[in-house]
């Protein structure tokens, strides 16, 4: 089943359940009880909003091997948690807004882990009754700025750093699907969930052993290798094979 | 003004403005619109809940010069800013469990901003009619996690890591304020938020260039010197002047 959160001309945005031509519309996040209204309107993409309306966004650094070789960095031995703002989030087909602070903002693709109950202290054996699905995420990051203050947060914090969608994808078995990011129609990165140091049932269960997760929560899995710059003007494609495509764009911002 | 948010027997949650022995119920947080309903109720301390709903907790670290030398840091040149989740809120009178994962849990006495408007790219000078008022927070950590993973977060951000009340005041003039902490009665920490490194001004107008900040957000302005351990039944109190005296325990984690 696909999820997603739709614009509409004169109402609030909405959570609706995809089908090729149709949105059937809920009366809330699925993850908060919502149902059917059995109000149908078309499906236009030009509608998706960012499919997460999250009270966290919990992040995971140096989860492939070949992405924290790539930058230098020690296999770490525990999941490394940092996380991303909610005012990070950038609904698909918007503009990564470049920072004038930074010089070097990087693409990072990743799998989103959607939660869709309460998760406190979960067993890895039950963490998967607490997904509700996945989305595609990308974990956009002003490499230099993270370098220099050393904590992630300010280079990975800013405004529409992180893009979200297209939509959400309830059925996927997680274990082993690609994940790709194209630059201007140019492949930079491509991995497999398989790859991950830490799957998803062991994050949840990690995570939830240091902070409840409620429902709408979302855990981003960690990048592949090939991350790389992005510059004003670039039109950027991150795919996880199962999901779908989100599309975004790059702009200098003002 | 004093703005707090009290549980109510058989009703939800509740903002209320607080006079001696009143409260004064509101239909919502004050910084999304709420109104006083009319309604007064008598005033119960053990009614109080965390009086802070927010989007994101964004907290400054290494901001007086006496505690980042006590840690062996560095200051920094400009604000070093980590998140803590929602889901780290503990409510006065509530218990901070000590997570079996650390052998050293400290408390960090601080004074808490609490955003009114949007704040996007503010200038210094405007920053103040961002804030909505003030209250008392406790930036809990686990000393030794930090230092193991680096990055803040898990060692932040454990649940109860973010005791927070009892209550906003609205009129305090925040620049030269008493911020203390009591384990037992015994005084550990005890410091003037004019010897803060950035000031409130400051750290607004540079959190809303990296995020915005929405209503009801949060900035913790890091802590003075004297941090040290909470151990299994401490009682703590941690006060602002100006805004009150915060009271929470402490407990081993089940």
């Amino acid at each position: 089943m696909r999820i997603a959160r739709i614009s509409r001309p004169g109402s609030p945005a909405a959570f609706a359940r995809l089908e090729v031509r149709t949105a059937h519309l809920l009366d809330a996040a699925p993850w908060l009880g919502g149902r059917e209204t059995g109000e149908q309107i078309p499906f236009d993409a030009q509608a998706l909003l960012a499919p997460i309306v999250p009270t966290k966004i919990v992040a995971i650094g140096r989860n492939y091997a070949a992405h924290a070789k790539e930058l230098g960095n020690d296999v770490p031995s525990e999941p490394l948690l940092f996380l991303k703002p909610p005012s990070s989030i950038l609904d698909p087909g918007g503009a990564v807004r470049l920072p004038s602070a930074s010089a070097r903002v990087e693409h990072e693709a990743e799998l989103g882990v959607v939660i869709g109950a309460r998760a406190r202290k979960v067993a890895e054996a039950d963490a998967f009754a607490h997904v509700f699905g996945y989305t595609v995420l990308c974990d956009v990051t002003a490499r230099d700025l993270q370098r220099k203050d050393v904590q992630f947060t300010r280079a990975k914090g800013f405004d529409t750093f992180c893009p979200a969608g297209p939509w959400i994808e309830t059925e996927l078995d997680s274990a082993d699907v690609e994940v790709a990011l194209r630059v201007n129609g140019e492949g930079r990165q491509r991995g497999r969930t398989r790859d991950m140091i830490f799957g998803v049932a062991k994050l949840v269960s990690y995570v939830s052993h240091v902070m409840t997760l409620e429902p709408g929560d979302v855990i981003s899995t960690g990048t592949p290798e090939g991350v790389g710059p992005l510059v004003h003007g670039d039109t950027v494609e991150i795919e996880v094979a199962g999901i779908g495509v989100l599309r975004i764009t790059c702009a200098r911002d003002e």
